[in-house]
């Protein structure tokens, strides 16, 4: 069944027109001539355990591929190629793996990036859920690019690249069966393109974040941490759609706190703010960016808020479980 | 939760010395030193969803680090670099996860590879099992090595690197509470170090398998099908521990379908298959090699074994499901 599997569902998929041993366990990767003389390759690894499969906007084939490449675009690497190792569970519907299998593939090719390597195991009813999804990834930093968390410095500049909580609140709002006025749509995508366009115009870009688990709170209080500085968020500035502030309301969220899949936070040199907002503007992906906020030397370790009625709250790391397998 | 996991047990595991940030979801890697003006990079995946989680001669952290490390190997890459994904089930013991990450540590640095990308799930009671790992992996070819399973040349020898079906059998043994005079330990085990061995004998190898889910019968007509050759198996001459040979007779199983997670079959020139032997014969992980057959133009694409009484059968491809979650 699995040699089944792999000549009449993955290769058609991720190798159209490919032989039966063009997807095997391993390739091998000309990668050479894509790593400049002193060009680096990154490597990362994601699991996807997202419930439900499908969801407004995506699916767990398609969300398998964007995170993964967003973790690239956000050590700065080009993303290349991926590896998917599925777990699927006895008695899952052919037709929901080829659909998940199929969005997989078309969203890698959207993306530039090759699905070179596979693995399929079986797990009995009951063991499992459905699908679950491992993507590695390999990309490639470009001469003079080195974001990091750590260089977020005193002074810098903090971008957020377009309106938050989307994601959660799609798979949340189709889990529990809540439906709104105007569908909320999980905003998952490739971040890459816009990432290029904002090193283009700076390279010295100090910090990037995807806002996935733990929304923007997770990603401001990590670099904090990391960067042993203070960050100061003009709560009003931050871009959210009013659909998304109404459903948190309802369900007693933050929107600070809740996963996006297609949106990150920029830690930028102050000199070089406005000339990468123009750009991310006129980019497709960020349209909506926005300044909401500075890095500072006070109150290191600490994220505080102002907020809409002019206090100050600590916007705190997420405490708990906020919503399971969102991802 | 998570950062403490990654605090208190996979950065001291993996990364012992190493700040809160040495193990995030991605790493850069400094590889191109690594590669030769006209090297090559493998990148492989593979997922483990071994049952029961323990067992005599390794755990699932073990086999995920060699497993892994093996499919490098079999394309004649040198490991170098892993990634590791976890799902967890809801309510798993912290030592039960301690004890695994513990071992895949030891597996990692025993076998020269470095876990430089991690990713945690937790998935709810009853929709995982306890621990699943995905481990991608990064390798580098010397230059002049191509190995392939298409590679395979009539008048080829058949060289396997040792006692077969011991994998199978342990985890079948564990699984069914079956107790032998002698137990039967899992030859879980890292096969790069003897096929470096091999590749200095004789860099032109043809083709390198690991004899893993199908044993040798998959392997050989994976192999027969790619190559569009046929093979020729004395069955006298595979070397089999009589316990696993008396425990297949117990159990209905032939041993040529038993998977293994620390043997290889290696398909090589006759003129080289000699002193091959002799470097393997030399080597801890092929003390007990043998030349088990040759590569034949005639009957492409199927795997004939010469029988101990003298007579001929077909070995097919392993039909319907041998033993579920061996792996």
């Amino acid at each position: 069944m699995m040699n089944e599997l792999i000549e009449y569902l993955f290769i058609p998929a991720f190798h159209p027109g490919g032989g039966k041993q063009s997807l095997t366990d391993g390739a091998v990767l000309s990668i050479n001539g894509a790593v400049q003389p002193d060009g680096r390759l990154v490597f990362t690894t994601d699991s996807f355990v997202v419930n439900p499969l499908f969801f407004p906007g995506g699916d767990i084939g398609s969300l398998a591929v964007h995170g993964t490449v967003n973790d690239l675009a956000m050590m700065g690497a080009c993303p290349l190629y991926l590896s998917a190792g599925f777990i699927l569970e006895e008695g899952l519907a052919m037709e929901t793996l080829g659909r998940v299998v199929q969005s997989m593939a078309a969203a890698a090719h959207s993306s530039g990036v090759q699905v070179v390597a596979g693995d399929t195991k079986v797990v009995e009813r009951g063991h499992g859920d459905g699908i679950f999804i491992n993507t590695a990834g390999i990309g490639v930093v470009a001469p003079g690019v080195d974001l990091s968390p750590a260089h977020a410095r005193p002074g810098d500049a903090l971008i957020v690249s377009g309106l938050l909580g989307q994601h959660g609140i799609a798979i949340l709002s189709q889990r529990v069966g809540l439906q709104f006025e105007t569908e909320i749509v999980s905003d998952s995508s490739n971040l890459y393109p816009l990432v290029a366009t904002m090193l283009e115009v700076c390279q010295s870009l100090h910090t990037l974040r995807d806002l996935t688990r733990g929304g923007l709170s997770a990603a401001l209080n990590e670099i904090a941490s990391a960067g042993e500085v203070g960050m100061v968020i003009d709560e009003r500035a931050v871009p959210i759609d009013p659909a998304v502030a109404s459903a948190c309301e309802l369900l007693g969220l933050d929107p600070f706190y809740v996963a996006n899949e297609g949106k990150l936070l920029a830690i930028v040199p102050h000199a070089c703010a406005d000339s990468i907002l123009a750009a991310m503007h006129a980019h497709p992906l960020g349209q909506q960016a926005a300044i909401v906020g500075h890095v500072t030397s006070e109150h290191p370790g600490v994220v505080v808020g102002r907020t809409a009625i002019g206090g100050h709250r600590v916007i705190d790391l997420p405490a708990g479980e906020l919503l399971p397998r969102i991802c």
